[in-house]
């Protein structure tokens, strides 16, 4: 078993940073594996790892860094620690849909705005509930995917700060999921109350940690939930997550080794510089779209006048006539892992995964290998 | 930094398995970390690591095996997914105090019966709500600690057993901490509804997964509340869990890496023999309170008549006078690290880990520190 293993653009897990595998060895070797995670090794760990994400996605001074398992848990926290009755969740595929049904779960009057797969939010979406809010007050929370990888779709970060905007006006917070849009889209954490990630989408990691970066908002309507009586949670819930946060220590023993890896993935892309990164982005996500403008039966998933808007720059989803299967067993023959199509698209879709671990070359590469077997 | 680092006596994380450091670089060179978690392959190594427990613990075909991030999440699970108003605690340290404090956090009226610590549990010790329930019933819920990891108390494996007995026949779950008990302690998986740990005690790994072995009991209550129109939670749910667990799936995407690194150790554990592992265990354990005896100012915390019963076989708590702080200083510069006392005990005990990764070389070397250093 020496063969190279193919590039996974998988949607995530995907293709490793290259870092992973030496660090990996490190940790295996170095020790920091036994520490007890309240050790002032691992803390100082926690804090470098926290600083290495403040600086990469500007994350303010009085937001915290909340580690979790999974952005699925991070949403269920948000939700469990924040809504009193209601919350609002703007649709647009499989895991706002997720999104929507953990506040369901958890007992909530939970209401939703759908749009068709494969379309998005702008700005200037009525938001009800919000607009005008009836006797009985906004909803506490409203939740938006700004990058669904389940339909290739984005709404832009000037967008998600404008609707967040409308929402926070409203006494209501705001919850962002940017599983696979960190740290590629410029979402401002200072504009939202909860944007959260888990780090085997764009930091190129093995999976099984998630991150909520909280206002301070956030964190003291759910303290204020629990001092009036009401349950947030039995134990990793969001008052206990920032008081662990504020000592750089996390509630429970944590996925230790995926902190110390994030930290350092986040350091390396300070080093190459989060512009240069997205640029790069934005430069591989072109150069697939013009090769699918050339390639019959293939054809972007999202489309339309506003396609550019709201097309996703780092989940590419390609549409496939008449069937996916035999595009995706090619492009493994030649190497290339990618996703099918999430749900209701599964055999119809190719979904691409364009993070920092996709070097241009690999896209390239990639992309001949798209135009022998379309 | 190409010191060897000190061999880790911590009570976990600890010292590594010894497979751990090329485990890990398979993974980072093989391609497995990019597989999606709904991925063939990984199912598979789900199957292959549930199987190896199965053989390990002696799990019943019809338990399930739930992996969730920490066992301190198995606890929020457990009580979140079964209580419906009340349960019940026995507390011999603070790890079940969690457990308590959870059940209250969620909004039950959990009550407790509590040994101090250094004390444990018999077969008959009496059972409120369980030996003669009132008109209101049983508790839903039984929560026991068999390997106190804050104290180094145990409750035997037959009274552990028995206690269950009697909550099972009054109608209520028996759910046990085996934090840092399985696989070394003989805890029966078929004799209770819920035993939870987590991977960085005995089975040597990286931080990062809890795991419950369910009964199919604990499964039909949590679904039974959930179809009363109860919340058993908002993703991470029982029900949910063991729909995942009977496709080899998990909810949300795990720790991939540690569930396979536990595959890999259960699968050393059962070539090495279960019973082997116990014997030597329980040969390393005596080694070091043979050497306690004779050691001035050292003596174990857990003494009296029934010491043997329940001093526990791997977490090893020695009392210090007048301070554990030189001797853990020392035992440091000597290439060996110890726990410190947990919560009041801080500065009073040395808590030294007995696992399977510690070899009995490993543990005749700590003793020869020791006595150069008490």
């Amino acid at each position: 078993m020496s063969a190279t293993p193919p590039i996974a653009f998988t949607t995530g897990p995907s293709q490793l940073h290259p870092l992973v595998a030496d660090e990996l060895a490190a940790a295996a070797s170095d020790g920091t594996l036994s520490d007890s995670h309240r050790s002032p090794r691992f803390r100082s760990q926690v804090a470098r790892t926290v600083e290495a994400l403040r600086a990469l996605l500007d994350i303010p001074p009085d937001h915290r860094v909340l580690f979790c398992a999974s952005a699925s848990e991070a949403m269920e926290r948000i939700v469990q620690g924040t809504v009193r009755d209601r919350s609002l969740h703007l649709v647009n595929g499989a895991f706002a849909r997720r999104f929507h049904r953990i506040s369901q779960n958890l007992g909530f009057a939970a209401s939703a705005i759908e749009r068709p797969d494969g379309e998005g939010y702008d700005a200037d979406h009525p938001l009800p509930g919000i607009d005008a809010p009836g006797s009985e007050g906004p909803p506490q929370l409203v939740a938006m995917t700004q990058n669904e990888t389940s339909t290739g779709v984005r709404i832009r970060p000037d967008a998600i700060h404008a609707l967040a905007d409308r929402v926070r006006a409203a006494g209501a917070l705001a919850a962002v999921d940017l599983v696979s849009g960190w740290p590629v889209e410029a979402v401002d954490p200072a504009r939202v109350d909860a944007g959260f990630f888990s780090i085997q989408k764009a930091f190129g990691l093995p999976a099984g940690l998630g991150v909520i970066v909280a206002s301070p908002a956030l964190v003291e309507r759910s303290r204020a939930l629990q001092t009036a009586g009401r349950s947030v949670g039995g134990y990793q819930h969001l008052p206990a997550l920032a008081d662990a946060a504020d000592g750089s220590q996390t509630v429970a023993t944590p996925n230790m080794l995926g902190i110390r890896l994030l930290g350092r993935v986040a350091e390396d892309y300070l080093e190459r510089g989060i512009d240069a990164i997205r640029a790069e982005t934005d430069g591989k996500a072109r150069a697939l779209w013009d090769a699918i403008d050339d390639l019959p039966g293939l054809h972007p998933f999202v489309r339309g006048a506003d396609a550019d808007r709201i097309r996703s720059r780092t989940i590419l989803v390609v549409e496939t006539e008449p069937s996916a299967d035999p595009v995706r067993a090619a492009l493994r023959d030649r190497g290339f892992l990618v996703s099918d199509g999430y749900g209701p698209w599964k055999g119809r879709q190719l979904r691409i995964a364009n993070f920092p671990s996709h070097s241009p070359e690999a896209m390239e590469a990639l992309i001949r290998a798209l135009r022998d077997s379309a």
